[in-house]
């Protein structure tokens, strides 16, 4: 039986992806070595670059590489509004949209107790410190709807609900493209529930 | 709108892999800064090792951290049989049937002109070598069924076919699992010409 530590540490390294299993890290791994060298190289090189370039900006926890981010250091952002994400890749999704000027906060995670994410995990204490230096007007919950989603959304709404801040979610509903067929019946209910006059 | 050279270099050296698009590089490229920075920084340097240690055997091509390679280089394999395979990626995958003693041999490419690869591409200079001094009384043409494939089989054979050495491929069929329906009608009449007694 042909046997290498080094391939078999490659693809243990590469199947710790989420979504890549032994079998796409073991294709992979031969792509690397199989293929330009130089690509390889350079794809290592680059990991090592972006991690240790990469940290959470002190003023919103996004990863970025100058602290504070590119974001909260423009001059040209709308302090009035603050959206709050789970993850630093949730902003260039929103970004692309080319619709938000303001402010982001990066939760790190959802409330989610039995996996051991509560109020510190969230940063729910860095988020309050947050909204009192920008005093933004409103504060947008751009989470995924889910059981930890609206735990969260709910969590942060008691936080600043005496406040004079409005605080929006995102609507819910059936996506474009999507078939009522395959819509759950959250979704569903809430399409309905939310309705508008064509 | 949010930039990053050092991110965007990432992502487009992930997504130089086969079957990863540009969202899923992007995806796999947050994983890594947003996640355990020891697990990133050791995926960088796996890479880079694994690079850096596998070379072509220079007697059967596969890529090995050694030369020869443990297959060749090994005492307990028979010397009668060389099995000839698409690329190093296919010899695990045969050595995990537990069946197989023999030595192999990588073409690296198959036979694909308008691809332009040619006898030099597929390394048939040094197949005719190997097999002169092995001098073994099987090839095995592992090699998969397609047109590239059937070409490089009928390209091998016409090399080999005046000396004493039974030439063989693997069968063709339906797989275990496969459905009659979805079979290509190439793999029913090859199935069907190739039917045995029960």
């Amino acid at each position: 039986m042909y046997n290498s530590d080094i391939l078999e540490k490659l693809i243990e390294s590469l199947s710790r992806f989420p979504g890549i299993g032994k079998k796409t890290a073991e294709r992979l791994s031969w792509h690397l070595l199989g293929g330009d060298k130089v690509f390889a190289l350079e794809l290592a090189e680059n990991i090592k670059t972006a991690v240790e370039t990469f940290k959470p900006c002190s003023r919103c926890l996004m990863l970025s590489e100058s602290d504070p981010c590119p974001i909260c250091s423009s001059p040209d952002r709308n302090l009035d509004k603050i959206c709050i994400v789970e993850h630093s890749s949730d902003i260039p999704i929103i970004e692309r949209m080319n619709e938000y000027r303001g402010l982001y906060f990066v939760l790190g995670h959802l409330l989610s107790p039995i996996d051991g994410f509560g109020p510190r995990e969230i940063h729910s204490e860095e988020l309050s410190r947050r909204v009192e230096e920008v005093k933004p007007k409103e504060i947008i919950l751009a989470l995924k709807p889910s059981a930890e989603g609206e735990a969260t959304i709910h969590y942060i709404w008691e936080i600043f609900k005496k406040r004079e801040i409005s605080i929006t979610r995102l609507s819910t509903g059936i996506p474009f493209g999507g078939d009522l067929e395959y819509s759950s019946s959250n979704t569903l209910r809430s399409a309905w529930a939310r309705r508008y006059s064509v």
